[in-house]
């Protein structure tokens, strides 16, 4: 039987990652294509604990329909934490819990946008939104992503020359794919041109509290005094990603929108999990914990670091992240990237193509993703030999 | 700041239920008004055990990232179950795990129909299914809902008149909210119409296996010889609804496209409930559980059914449910329903006004629909005997 498919989701493909993510049953693989945070970080004894309690104390309310904004505490904890520790405080502006960044993602979108509405993001950018957006029908146009943020001469030029741009998708800080994070002024100037245009800003942040490294920038939404911009992340890579627990900060008139568009896709996000989270935050020692888990990151960052310059050759280059969980390999013109992706995981290394990363999905990369959250330090020096290894032979071929 | 909010959702309104349940938040007010299920329905002690051993056992995998798909396991016993309960085992079918039926409603809905594209629902429906299409931007089209199911003829008018119906609706047992199940004659009509004129079915389940009273009547599903029917369905009325636990079969080719559009939604659902919930079902004794919540429900619902025969007036009439959570509640004509919910709210009772199910959000409706799962046995009894004298004041005014 031929069926129909709606038009925005007929050309669609699954994400790349997610499929080699599936496929990397093989446990003889080094797998440097995750995006997944390390176990090592989930606080699993205090989870278990806050766990019994709330089975404990507070079962009938734990599994019991929620309301769809979220578990009010919880909200609460968010909002706090985001002022003291991201300058996040408009008046006017309303936080709600959602399941996991993606789906806030994605809820912004398809409240912000009609389908044919362009949406400007960085070109490599996490294609996980990039889906997010097609599936309502929008267009990506893709904006080169700089050491310094978006190029901001070409970001002007699609607002000026396409006046369906409805948004702008920016994860400024330690981006996915390519590790780097945008300066302040680099902000400001793309903070300016929205309000120029009157478009609007959805800020994705999942890793901000993952900086090992530097000093933090402001954060896009701090310089928010118009009400145009949207603040997504999520608890996934500082206590657990099963459990779907993220968070939006927008415009209040938009967020009442917001919410209607997620009881309608799922009423609300595991209730059990928000008060667990909520607990979490209020009763352990959240930044003790984000600590830890910035000291194991900083130490397999900079172990992952030291191999490649070990073994890569001098002409393949790569970002040297703050924070965040990866790296962005860029092989210099001799190599094939696809062949490289191909010839690494027959020699047991998965890395992610960057063409899986391009707002143009027909366009080309010379680069790789690196994911250093995931492997084991032995995992890391040996698959990054092989990598350096691959590469030089394919330099002389 | 004016702000554009997408065609789709512009218009769309929270559901009248669920804002009703934010604002029940006072303790003496005695609610007829929620879908909740009882908390005595749910397993906590069991539950609580298992939890303790995932997070002894497999906590790492449990908070860890999981497939979109679901949990494989979970899926496995998913579909040995709708096999061996309901009947459903075709060949091409798939089997995933969504956050809730709702989630699963969404997805068939946003994956099959373009904006514009006309779904049919019974009139009355679930407020919850049709702002789910709606905000896809499909039209729902009702059919009124008989004794034995959706009105044939009036829905092969609809299917004959208008070109753009993509799919039918229905939830065939234990309707919600008006607590009817459509006969087998009825069921094998409604997929005799969608084969012939070539639209999909959504046979939407969340109640099935809470029937207390009367015989089992076949899913439509079961009646799938050439894969046109999705069946959607959840562990909310038989676990915990808080979870957001539940799953969604259908044609193999259109699940693959759902799959893509549930990544981009969020990811997967919670993977320690998915977990959770393949462990009760495979160490707990889930058939003795189902009975003891069909005992609670029947004994709920009985009592309800003898208050409103002992203190409404003769005028008044309502359905006599065989399982789910629902009675549906028919107003004389002398009674204006509207004026009715309010002076019963008034007098602290709350029900929901038959309004807010309608597929016309525009039509009138002469019922209110009434829950038995979450008041206690007083609360039953005090607020019949409340509603019906309300009834007999109207009527002699």
């Amino acid at each position: 039987m031929e069926y129909r498919i709606s038009d925005s989701l007929a050309n669609l493909k699954p994400s790349a990652i997610r499929e080699i993510f599936k496929s990397l049953t093989d446990p003889t693989i080094i797998s440097f294509s995750g995006g997944n945070p390390s176990p090592l970080s989930f606080p699993v004894e205090k989870m278990a604990a806050i766990s019994a309690d709330i089975f404990a104390e507070n079962a009938s309310a734990a599994l019991q329909y929620g309301i769809t904004e979220g578990y009010t505490p919880l909200r609460e904890a968010v909002r706090a934490r985001l002022k003291t520790r991201f300058g996040i405080d408009r008046e006017g502006d309303t936080t709600i819990i959602v399941t996991g960044g993606t789906q806030g993602l994605e809820l912004t979108c398809r409240t912000l946008c009609n389908p044919g509405d362009t949406v400007i993001a960085e070109n490599p950018s996490f294609i996980g939104a990039l889906n997010s957006f097609r599936a309502t029908g929008c267009n990506v146009k893709g904006v080169t992503l700089r050491e310094d943020g978006m190029d901001l001469s070409e970001l002007e030029a699609i607002l000026k020359s396409d006046d369906r741009v409805r948004m702008i998708y920016t994860i400024p800080t330690f981006q996915n794919p390519a590790g780097t994070t945008s300066t302040e002024a680099n902000r400001r100037g793309v903070y300016a041109l929205a309000k120029k245009y009157g478009v609007m800003i959805l800020e994705d942040n999942p890793y901000g509290e993952l900086r090992f490294a530097g000093k933090d920038v402001p954060t896009i939404k701090s310089m928010d005094t118009e009400g145009i911009v949207f603040y997504c992340s999520s608890f996934s890579k500082i206590l657990s990603s099963g459990m779907r627990v993220g968070f939006l900060v927008g415009p209040d008139a938009v967020m009442q929108k917001i919410v209607v568009a997620k009881q309608c896709e799922d009423v609300h996000t595991n209730l059990f999990f928000q008060m667990l989270t909520y607990r979490f935050m209020t009763e352990c020692d959240l930044d003790a914990h984000i600590r830890s888990i910035q000291d194991l990151y900083r130490g397999k960052c900079e172990l992952m670091l030291r191999s490649l310059d070990e073994y890569m050759p001098k002409e393949v280059t790569y970002t040297r992240p703050e924070g965040g969980l990866f790296l962005w390999v860029t092989l210099p013109e001799k190599i094939d990237m696809n062949a490289f992706v191909k010839e690494a995981l027959a020699r047991k290394v998965a890395v992610v193509p960057g063409t899986a990363f391009n707002c143009d999905t027909a366009a080309p990369s010379p680069s790789v993703r690196l994911n250093y959250s995931m492997p084991s330090d032995e995992n890391i020096v040996r698959g990054c030999k092989i990598l350096g290894e691959l590469a030089a032979e394919m330099l002389c071929r």
